[in-house]
């Protein structure tokens, strides 16, 4: 995809990952946060502790060195403009097509003000359905309403 | 926000649902059907069925002549290339942070494939919560494995 | 500037704010509130409670039926992608040369997390100095840690 | 994120920081300046006296030869267009929101004119508070007149 | 063509090609699978199982070891945001010509949704004429007709 | 969407068809066209004769002196750089993931050249599908090749 | 030009000044200050004082009623990110061109710092010359050097 | 500033000409031609004759095998859409604010036509000014009629 | 196509022209200028002295008032960045292609310089060929060589 | 100019034929086909059938094995969106000033279609001239009628 370039880190811990067989719910077992976080973290797209990192290096067999690097506060946000990937693009067209009505449902439950995409959390379940199963995202972001001064 | 310009439905709905103080929940109630596809609907990202529209054109109190505009196949996607709007804008942001840590996880479990945005619901939940309420979101779409040929 | 089109209500408010010679220090005086954020209501970026709108727009001598729309929760984001208007284009300017320093030292202040753009006031000052006079812009935003989970 | 690419210099100048654990603000005690300025001269945005480039330099136990690299006038302007790191964004943010209303007041306050980003200075300061800690921006810009010939 | 860049792995493999001289309908007959399909995998937009990566790599004299690649889910999307090859170039053009009048004789035909990009084939042909040959290319996408919830 | 603007004249047909219930296929079967050229003429991206012209007016029952303005030579072209519209948007994605690999396979079947979107017919065609209907869409564009001078 | 449009008053000016016959260096007689700054003011890029408003006015044969409406701080910036005006386009391709050759020639002479397009003026004269006539354009605008704190 | 990328030879010159310490004037004196012209050869946005490359060359201390690249014909313009860096973007915002008064002025003077960017010298000067030193910018340019035919 | 909007009086001539049955060959013959000139003369890309507007007009049978609107020197640039037109694309496309090796071989054959679109004239041409007519484009514009001063 | 990365082959051959001091000229006497062709075939934006790839290779000195790089379909269009380079930048004004006009006029002698870009020829000539020699750009490609079907 044009814009995507990943850090060498993520290239290595992703490597290790395919090499060693351990998937993302393996991470989460091992390192006792969610599968998506810990993507997020070998992705660069989030910062993990001392501890937490020492726990993604070691599920991945891989030296302690690398530890540090998943400590630091990375620039985040890795795609282009408008993503081509199909299944990235699909919540950027959510955001297209449902983006107002959420927008007015969320004020009127709400007042006016944000869903915080920092103190949130994101999941990605498996829904089994016999029509076949169905990807389910919950977000759950703290509700800020804006300031008067 | 440069880039939304609503239809001239959109604007006679809402304003009259200002007028009227019907609320998105109350519009649900009558229709039977939930708050973020009935605020699809209103901005023109949703067609209804002839029952489905004529609810809401009553609930809002206006004349059923306005109906058959909800039936039509409406032209989606509101906003600009990348949205101005604080709310809207969360969504882009979570795109970009979260997009390739979801992806990686959905292809995990459930191989190469996507999330459907067409055969897809979203809701918007209040969570209550003493350090500040909480937007939940749920989204539900069918995987759609590729196919191959 | 290409990309900014003001609102109806906010031509007229500024019309009316003109005619009748009110500044927005006097604004701040009778809404008790910061000319900032009265600004912003009067440019449909923040939204007002009834009292509030009110006491705008009796301040500019209009009739207290426009003050509803100062009310409402409004779709945020005036100007284009690159502002060309020097005045703004300066604080773009300031992203662009300072925004990697500002988060660098940030992050070292605060750990991972963000200057809330919410959770945020903002004061315009008049600082004088004989070599001329400057523009103080004070800033003070809810830092947010990123939440892990 | 997309469209930022730090020059070897800044690499090679955060990687010794890091290493030796020297902060921003260890660095504002041995060099005399605002850490803001020190690490927009590390980001190669700011350019240093010979002076300052050593006392950088040496504060972070590298090799005076590196220090001229940091006395070149830089190009400037470091990110994409828009940029996707969250942090940064909010900047951006504020601009979009908060501009026209700036625009008005200081315009109100000073005439036609524009806040100088070349004879400007930018703290950051952390604002405690038991709801939640605060970042606080102050930025303080010289008011340029419009010359009339 | 600005925007692409070819992965490692896809210039192996068409150099492999090249070198021996290996059709895309070599390739066909050789994995059973449509000629597209396989230049999809090979272009890394498209991801095979096992038996058919090693089909592919073994049409194409190359070691086994390199199978792998061609099964991981890839980040797809090649080109730039408006393409430049004049090939590629007109199916862009096909969309802005006829996008609209495409999506009213799908909505006429199916109601409101849309052809499946993901549950979908797509065959070029060659069709022999007298007046010049043609390429015939034909989709079959399923029908995913909007969910209402 | 943003970036569509219908012509007039488009506006005028369209509505007038949707008054009068008259599909897309009545007007195959009453201009001898193909329904996708007529929607094609309808929304002004391509040209008919006079009797064509004629014909599809007078199915509207509108009257001749509209008839006119299909026969011109439409500046043509409909939609936005990037559609957000999620039926049109799939041809885009499309043309993103299989444009390459369609290149390929077309090259070797053809030699150096493109296919015609001039000389170019296409069809949308109904398969029904037990497991879900499917959308067939059938192009055949002349092969050219690049002249050598 | 796509992305132009002059405001109202913009083009009742200019309209009145073709009607009357009056040539920007009649107005510069009429106003004492420069005609591309008078130029400047009509097209509502630079802001005049009440007697200065009043003088351009008065010389182009309109009512005083207007003067105020030249008084006003403009939105600043004319053109789309790209001109396409060939004329204004070469000061694109001048900057393009020579933008870096300038940056480094000024950085020697002045040290680190920018032109201040605010303390600025800019003359057009007209040099004569047997081998065509030469635009002059002379630029003067103060050196702002970077401030350190 | 993204989007900038300088070829290696102009890297080698200009790290040449700080080594030696040589000045865009002293290379002025030592080939003849102006120090912006000549800064341009080196930015490989203009082309020296062989006279003009050897001296270049030589002033800055480099072997003569050097000299045949600036003599080249260079793909000119540096920079990235829209200029990051406040120095070159200055005469972007110039351009912005002054472009429309400019092309009114220049056709007022001279008729339908250009400057030319080709026919056309750019000079740099420093303005002493017990208020703050002015930089001066002088551009002429041949004056071309647009011809008919 | 999104971004072109027609000036009045452009939509005025052109429907006298239809309306009138005038061609542009006739417009030729009647003014004395090549048809593709008086064509940007009346999409306002060219100004026409007073006797060529005034034949326009007249042979437009239009009054002899809307003739000083053609004299005018215009805002030139109709189209959008990259034009959706397939007709107008061609051009865009025969410049990516085709650009690099027109800008060497126009070198080899002049020197550093460009071909003028200023000192330029335009033709188009109808080949007659039984294999098809062509469309013959011949261009000439004045060589300009760079200035070095 | 930002966007544009020649392909190594290319590299490789203008390095020789600059070395060897063969002209565009000289290789279009010793391969029997127009020059801009055989730079086009050089910069990868054409294909040579291996007789022409060898005299190519031949002419320039270089080893055969080079020849069947020539002989590739490429991936086409060599520039950024908006070229920067004056040379290829005036045919993007021609085609912004004159698309429309040309559109129209060959509408008139044609009827709808398009001028080939692809069954196309282009010739650039030096047309001397005592007030200055220019260029001449014949461009023949040929008519394509739109088809009804």
């Amino acid at each position: 995809m044009p814009g995507i370039e990943l850090p060498e880190i993520t290239k290595k811990l992703l490597a290790a990952k395919e090499a060693k067989g351990v998937s993302f719910s393996d991470l989460e077992a091992a390192v006792g946060r969610d599968e998506v976080w810990i993507a997020a973290v070998i992705y660069r797209q989030a910062s993990a502790s001392e501890e937490e990192a020492t726990k993604i290096v070691n599920a991945l067999g891989l030296g302690g060195d690398i530890a540090s690097e998943l400590m630091a506060c990375p620039v985040k946000g890795l795609g282009p403009l408008v993503p081509t990937d199909p299944l990235i693009y699909r919540f950027y067209e959510i955001m297209q097509v449902y983006g107002m009505p959420i927008k007015d449902v969320v004020h009127e439950k709400f007042g006016d003000g944000i869903m915080s995409a920092i103190d949130f959390t994101i999941d990605v379940e498996k829904e089994e359905d016999p029509k076949g199963d169905r990807v389910k995202i919950i977000m759950s972001g703290k509700f800020l309403p804006y300031k008067k001064w």
